[in-house]
């Protein structure tokens, strides 16, 4: 399977990564993330990645870009459900993940974003497709 | 990565399948959702599988397999974002999913969830953890 899915809920969108996030793939999923916040005029990216077990510096350059790109796009990106020793490696290999927000669960990211964006606006575009 | 993750929001289970479901990885998923359905109290689950471009009569069998079970543990099951080419395969197949309720997408489904559930009651443990 070529694309990792973006869910809409609500204004935010939500991102599960399970498989290895190689190149293309990497750049394909940063690709249709920032036009689904530029088409629904998201307010929050939740990415989950509690399935991910190893981690690497292009990972970690992956998802610091996502949340720049978001951020000029007036969105935040919330990375939830580290596992303990991703949070390590990342951290030895001296990714601080600077300007991501965290949060243990998906649950506890969507509280972190509706305290920092305010009640959940509606969506710009109610039409759009969710599964591309 | 071995395991399909099992996010937890609200009252409901989502999983996003971006993988082939091959035996073991099916049958691990049935188990951990199951054991999650019970551990939370979850009242619907979600399963998203707008990744999937191709589907067996395996597949169509786990789907439901899964309804089912959560049903009898007092749960409603929607899959949600299947693609056109999937649900003309699974009639082909003979595989009407009965039992299992559809939705176009995440959001349609949830609200399908909350319309036969009744409000979005809270979770009997909210200390569980939703990554494993």
């Amino acid at each position: 399977m070529e694309k990792i899915p973006i869910l809409r809920m609500g204004s935010f969108l939500l991102v599960t990564i399970q498989v290895d996030l190689y190149d293309r793939l990497a750049l394909t999923l940063e690709t249709d993330l920032i036009n689904m916040v530029h088409k629904t005029g998201a307010r929050g990216v939740l990415i989950d990645i509690s399935a991910v077990s190893i981690v690497d510096s292009f990972m970690g350059r992956i998802l610091g870009n996502i949340a720049s790109m978001t951020r000029v796009l007036d969105a935040e990106t919330v990375v939830v459900g580290m596992q303990p020793a991703v949070a390590i490696t990342l951290i030895e290999l001296g990714l601080s993940l600077s300007g991501v927000y965290t949060a243990l669960d998906v649950e506890r990211g969507m509280s972190l974003l509706q305290t920092k964006l305010g009640p959940n606006d509606e969506l710009v575009d109610d039409d759009a497709d969710d599964t591309e």
